[in-house]
């Protein structure tokens, strides 16, 4: 039975939600990751993903002016990074010095790719759209990389706070 | 370390991916529900959704004349739902006749909430957006509800060809 309860109780209901971080380069040359929260695949045939930044964010310009992007799939091990970007502006620091991780080129996008993530998928920027406080990107694959572990799992926040973790697939009973 | 690959192999390290199902009513009268495994939070204030529905599909048109859906979380309980919902056309069949499941009707949006989601949103389409080959809907919350049961568990797709469960969440040791 559904009982009628304010949007900002209701949302809370929707974890785990997996993270990815998204990274672009600045006009002066600095690769700025941004931790987001909201992202989804919105095209199957050619690929495309969306997701959603918010419009104040120095993050936001930056995609826009370098009309490209890495899309990554955090890994665990990368959980204090993706907080740490997410929650600092690559207006006052430069993410990367601040909190190195190990990186390497794109082929595609001029920005890099993070080598410890369980995946990496260069886009170039298809469209864009405002959506209430958020800039919705939606980005074409032109390249995808995996880590070479195939073991490594995705990060999620798994309630209110940047609580973070693993979200363990447990199949149905028969 | 990351290696190129192909995109159809590396999305496949996406997974837990959380399912969604949205609901809209038909010219007819008919409240049709579609399995999305692609939408998420694009506005935090206003609250907003977006989903992708491929373009073909009969729930696309549906969503577009009625300008406005109930987006909803199903529970573990709903995964044989889902798969129906999400393999069949509303063209063909009635979805609901063919698959009942307990319903109430929503109270901004003309269609129903689904009694076992673990939530329910009701959402006026805000805007819309070709891309590739989905239609990506953006919808403003305007009423959300929730299970009376708080334990209720989201429904995921874990891997290819529709394994659905549940996604435990598993918080990083310290």
């Amino acid at each position: 039975m559904q009982m009628e309860t304010p949007y900002s109780k209701a949302i809370t209901r929707k974890y785990p939600e997996a993270v990815a971080i998204a990274v672009a380069r600045s006009p002066e040359g600095r690769d700025n990751p941004i931790t987001l929260g909201w992202s989804m695949i919105t095209s199957g045939d050619p690929p495309m993903f969306a997701m959603a930044v918010a419009l104040g964010h120095y993050s936001r310009e930056i995609i826009e002016q370098a009309g490209e992007f890495v899309l990554s799939f955090p890994s665990l091990a990368m959980a204090e990074a993706a907080l740490y970007f997410g929650t600092h502006s690559g207006r006052e620091v430069d993410k990367l010095k601040s909190f190195p991780l190990p990186t390497q080129r794109a082929s595609s996008v001029d920005t890099v790719l993070f080598s410890d993530a369980v995946a990496n998928f260069e886009c170039k920027l298809d469209s864009q759209l405002v959506t209430g406080d958020h800039m919705l990107f939606v980005g074409r694959v032109v390249k995808s990389h995996v880590n070479q572990d195939a073991d490594e799992k995705r990060l999620y926040t798994l309630k209110p706070g940047f609580v973070m973790g693993r979200a363990e697939a447990v199949p149905l009973e028969e």
